[in-house]
């Protein structure tokens, strides 16, 4: 295994120090994601998102982004943008898809593609309030991978397996997080 | 309260029948949302969106749509895209939001405007490896509304906690989904 050679575009390195300086840093580790969001008309909103907080300070993303977001025609909506459980779809597949880039360095595996699928399941009954006993969001998501690098069958589903078990995302949709909504 | 003159351009007629049509048609309900993630290079992915199963039919966004992901410059990464646990605050945001304009022209309430931040708080010690009791996810997530319409704060407030109630994305995320990741 030539790992020096070993190049998916990920500075591991960094990653290791990051992780010795948090080590004795614990507050520096406190991060805030942040995003503002603004109805437009019907279903349709537009979110911004360029600042968040980390390291002790404020930071900023290189560019501020805007989403949008609706609902599809067949909703009786305009489709200005994707709907708004697609978007933890997003999250969902570029989050595993960067652990696996992350680990893959770490691992000295070189990575020559990563595809992904998510689908998200979910009986709409929930959001039309037709029956109390389906729920509002997905009941199951699949995300099949198909990754091309230089490494067996196995070593490429450990890789996987632990951008999973790292992941931010995975955690949030398979784990409950308290979430407060209030009105000022 | 002139309900014939409140337009947040949401049509609830049409939600409304289709809540009749669904509740002799649990087949047509059961949707199924899907994303397509391509790795491009270190933590950036590029994130497709566009088809979609529903009302028993493939069905289609009118634009197909891409997403960057990426993780921010701090992290050695080169921040050409939101991180991906950011796309689920713009989720969340546009779920919520979506949700009060329905439930406003519902009960008759002219909405001015609708915003909102949201804030979700993450120690990086959890995706970081560092402390096994930190978990890689949000601790928690705080939504704030600030909207202008016609009707008291208490009926504005009745109105958030409505869309609350029958957001997919809420759900998702204050709740465990059955997530299953494979490689093939």
């Amino acid at each position: 295994m030539a790992m020096a050679t070993v190049n998916n575009g990920v500075n591991v390195q960094a990653l290791l120090d990051a992780r010795e300086a948090l080590k004795g840093a614990p507050e520096a580790a406190k991060f805030t994601w942040r995003a503002s969001c603004k109805w437009q008309n019907g279903t349709h909103s537009t979110t911004d998102v360029q600042s968040f907080f980390g390291l002790g300070q404020e930071q900023r993303h290189k560019t501020g982004t805007s989403f949008d977001a609706d609902h599809p025609e067949i909703f009786a909506s305009e489709d200005k943008g994707i709907t708004p459980v697609e978007y933890v779809l997003v999250g969902l597949a570029s989050c595993l898809t960067a652990g696996i880039a992350a680990v893959a360095q770490n691992r000295g595996i070189q990575l020559r593609s990563v595809e992904s699928t998510v689908e998200g399941k979910m009986d709409i009954r929930g959001i039309l309030g037709i029956d109390s006993d389906v729920r509002n969001g997905y009941d199951d998501v699949k995300v099949t991978f198909k990754i091309d690098g230089d490494a067996s069958k196995k070593e490429l589903e450990a890789l996987v397996a632990q951008s999973q078990k790292r992941s931010a995302v995975y955690d949030v949709i398979t784990n409950p997080v308290n979430v407060i909504v209030e009105v000022v």
